[in-house]
């Protein structure tokens, strides 16, 4: 009995020990690099919604101009991602979880069958057109479905996602989709972009456990950046990059008329916008500024080996 | 009670002189043209599938170098198709009924919540791709649900449909199917295209009333027709056009990077086959051949007003 006893509070203190030495090495020891990295993502967003975005952003993958990408699954070109994503295995390939459906004149639905998801859709049966929309009108329960709906439909589209994010931000937009979100990436065993707040307002930190991994720092271009200055945004978010895990988000395409007609009216990632990203992620200073400042490209599914 | 019966038999002489009288006058007359004029109907196939579709058709429908179009209402262009429906309240644009979703990188499903259609989707749950995937599998009660969904949904958009007619012609791949379209047609006062076939295997007769309109002959471009010899094809169907109510049907688009894209492996219906009919619906040549033929171009809208 005393040895079973003592077999047990060895056993304890070895799991406590190894919580601890997970919760205070950083994510850069957890990878192998020394504690002090700075480690980088640079990812592109919303594959699935237009070719020219798809053309764009495959060709970015493909020159390692970006790291890492994710698929709004219900967008119309889904089957021209996962025929990309079998013929690249090694592409690194997330889901870009979507309650939103925001263009004006070309709209998706839920991958959910309509009559289980009501609160998701607007009037003419598409996601809604804005995050706020989602924060007032949709029911976590049919999150969670249309969540896992998505999930499923990319893996039996022969998709093998290595993270998940939210398109729109819209899985932070309240506490308890951002639990949704949570408990489905941990059934998953998906890492999820979810990004330190200070405060904690939506009360991440309660539904983690030791192995998630939480992003120090997120760029992305905003409206007040000029479309003259859009190198030189980019340039200072590499020059000053901090010790941690940083991503830097990007929308991809090339500016034509089938991404200028989805985007009609919306400068705001629109699609010289994405054009001038695409440039600039492809340019040899921004791979030169990466190198200078040696900052270490990482993947999603670096990430994704320690939420195993 | 003896005049009573007069009075009814009256009535009903009337009524089947009027019955016999609709049914021997030709559509021509019923329309106010002499009996034997040539009627024809240009109709542009397929809009809300692409934005190159759309631009195309639309720039031919002002132009006046097609009559009419209709459209794919689970398209994911819809909006933009409701957008230039609202704005150009004369065009005639009826509604193309699909079961269909036939492109490789590029699908549509149902409007109709998909749990209520199962039938009706393959397993990526898209609509099939082929026609004969519907004749085998669908349940008719499933297809009068989506195709009741399609036309609210388009009603509910703000279009305002001037005919019914079918993509790939699935509406014609099983008399229960068939009997679907006759019914909605009725009930929403819709002409149809339905062609006559020698022998009417589908017992489509059966189905119609005597204010149906029926197309004596439709032309539609095909896979033996050599892209140099297509402005040919349909100048020589102008210039044989017969007596009677003719249809051409076209693909309209621009052969660019995102309807090559749509269209990729499928040179039949492919981007450059909808760039070579807008080019020939376009050209001088076929307006000049409508007119030295004393062709006289109609709308599916002044065929809308005979059944109702």
């Amino acid at each position: 009995m005393f040895f079973r006893r003592v077999a047990f509070l060895l056993f304890i203190l070895i799991l406590s020990a190894r919580l601890a030495a997970a919760q205070t090495k950083t994510v850069a020891e957890r990878l192998g690099y020394p504690a002090d990295a700075k480690l980088l993502i640079i990812h592109a967003d919303d594959l699935a919604i237009a070719h020219s975005e798809d053309a764009a952003s495959f060709e970015a993958l493909d020159k390692g101009a970006v790291t890492s990408a994710s698929i709004i699954v219900p967008g119309p070109w889904l089957t021209e991602v996962a025929d990309y994503a079998k013929t690249h295995p090694d592409a690194d390939l997330g889901l870009h979880l979507a309650l939103t459906s925001e263009w004006k004149t070309f709209r998706w639905g839920s991958v959910e069958s309509k009559d289980k998801v009501p609160s998701l859709l607007d009037s003419a049966g598409a996601l809604w057109p804005l995050t706020e929309n989602v924060a007032k009108n949709v029911k976590s329960q049919e999150v969670e479905k249309e969540y896992r709906a998505q999930i499923e439909r990319a893996l039996a589209m022969g998709i093998r996602p290595t993270h998940l994010d939210t398109h729109m931000g819209s899985a932070l937009s309240t506490p308890e989709i951002l639990a949704v979100y949570v408990k489905i990436a941990h059934e998953y065993h998906l890492p999820i972009l979810a990004p330190r707040i200070p405060g904690d307002p939506l009360k991440l930190s309660a539904l983690l456990n030791e192995k998630d991994v939480l992003v120090d720092s997120v760029t992305i271009a905003n409206p007040s950046v000029q479309a003259g200055k859009w190198k030189e945004f980019y340039l200072d978010a590499v020059k000053n990059m901090k010790t941690g895990l940083n991503e830097i988000i990007v929308h991809l395409g090339h500016d034509d008329a089938e991404l200028q007609a989805v985007m009609v009216d919306h400068p705001d990632y629109g699609s010289a916008w994405r054009q001038r990203d695409f440039d600039v992620v492809s340019s040899l200073e921004v791979k030169k500024a990466i190198q200078d400042n040696h900052i270490v490209l990482i993947h999603w599914r670096d990430l994704q080996k320690l939420v195993q």
